[in-house]
């Protein structure tokens, strides 16, 4: 990055490059908008590990990496540049807002969206190396890949029992690892197991998830997390249970923030994401215009 | 269609193939749901004639012909069909919604997703308080109504040629005022008016029909548009300023009635639309689920 970026007062830093920050970021360019676009060069880590998509209208059947590639040559072919930097803390000023880098440095815009996604807890061991070969973070997704054989979900919240459920109908075994307290009322076709992960084992994919008090054979392993990571990013910003409240404009609760993706909430889903990555462009094109005035 | 069709309970109806309708539908397909997706074959008539769009995330600079037959290519390899029927109403029965066709049958499903568009128009002066006075939107439901009867028909496309000459079979007189352009091929017993439509008159029913430059003395007056205003197609359904009002997971004010896509409001956008519809798609899912609890 050059130094030339620190003395700019960009019109809108979009920070995350999942489909929700590079869906804002193509509106952005073509209303004419200056703007930085802050996260990794190849999209999002969740879009790239994903085996196979279905439910993003145009491409059936599509890797995620490879959906992926679509996203990044569009960027590419529209001309926007994407900083591979990591914002620590938005500050807002006033009439702007100032970005802290993991570098220190400090970038400026006058308005901005966040589409930083929902991070994931602490890794079980081996989780992050079996990811895309038998670890998974979405069974409505991945479950079809699973016919007939046998997975295990580790799930954080009773919000899972549904998804767990829908892997019932499709997958042959499921066992279910509840970390929640209270009742677990799932199909009576899954085996319910009340024992805590600890490591996941395989060779070229998963085999095994070791719990504290056994070990099951498995095919697939999906860890159904909440979002853990609060959206403390910015100061003031309205967060409940975890995710940045926005109306249906994706406005947040303060002026000239907006909000997109994961981070707002479920389903975490590519095309509701991309989706609300335009409304959060158009709605911060009309904030922008209206400043100018 | 088969008459099988008529017999069903569906656990999804989706009303329109635009990118809502059809995003909604590949969720409700991959969660195993029983559905009839309803609309144009060939997804909307708004994406098939966009000259170029840029920012569906995924294809830069792509005709809308082309991203419209990507559309419908993955449909088809999905395996979901399409029902080219046009729905008049649909009733909300307690449990189930009851769907009436343009050819006066009944479709039945436990859920309804409301992805229409907005291509309705604005309604005629008096035409809502003449409606089931003399003014329907559907020719083949009521034209029994109006045997050796005079009636004007209002016909937004060529499509209502078919229900034009079905009416010239029941009614005495019929008056045909195509709003689209091209050529009328009609039965020779109706008569066509080129002319635009200002108002409708009359006391307790329809007498006349005011156009720009002349005035019909009728009996009843079949306003064909594409789609329907949304408060027309669903009684009860809560609309604010012609938009069907939705909280951010596309629920509606009726319970198992969800809606997406231009029809709940701006920016109108074909990646905005599509999004929708995914979450509208998990949002029946969701409901379905519990329904059977």
């Amino acid at each position: 990055m050059t130094d030339k970026k620190y003395e700019e007062m960009y019109d809108v830093a979009i920070i995350g490059t999942g489909p929700a920050g590079l869906s804002a970021a193509l509106n952005m360019k073509i209303r004419n908008k200056s703007m930085i676009l802050i996260g990794n060069k190849n999209s999002s880590r969740k879009v790239n590990i994903a085996s196979e998509v279905n439910n993003y209208l145009g491409f059936h059947k599509i890797k995620g990496k490879d959906l992926a590639d679509n996203f990044i040559k569009h960027i590419d072919e529209m001309g926007i540049e994407i900083e591979d930097v990591r914002v620590t803390m938005a500050f807002p000023m006033g009439s702007y807002y100032s970005l802290q880098t993991s570098e220190n440095q400090i970038l400026n815009a006058k308005s901005i969206i966040v589409a930083t996604g929902v991070s994931f807890g602490k890794a079980y061991e081996n989780e992050e190396s079996f990811l895309g070969r038998g670890v998974s973070y979405c069974a409505t997704c991945d479950a079809p890949l699973y016919k007939g054989k046998t997975v295990a979900i580790i799930a954080a919240t009773k919000k899972e029992e549904a998804e767990a459920n829908f892997m019932a109908e499709v997958a042959g075994t499921v066992y279910y690892i509840p970390l929640y307290k209270g009742e677990v009322e799932v199909s009576s076709k899954i085996q319910v197991i009340k024992d805590i992960p600890k490591a996941i084992l395989g060779g070229m994919k998963v085999e095994t998830l070791e719990l504290e008090n056994q070990s099951l054979s498995v095919d697939g392993v999906f860890i159904l997390r909440d979002s853990i990571a609060p959206a403390q990013l910015i100061p003031g910003l309205k967060v409940v249970e975890n995710y940045i409240e926005v109306n249906r404009k994706m406005e947040t609760n303060l002026a000239g923030c907006f909000a997109c993706g994961d981070i707002v909430g479920r389903p975490y889903q590519y095309i509701k994401a991309a989706g609300e990555g335009n409304v959060a462009a158009l709605s911060a094109v009309a904030y922008l215009d209206e400043l100018e005035k």
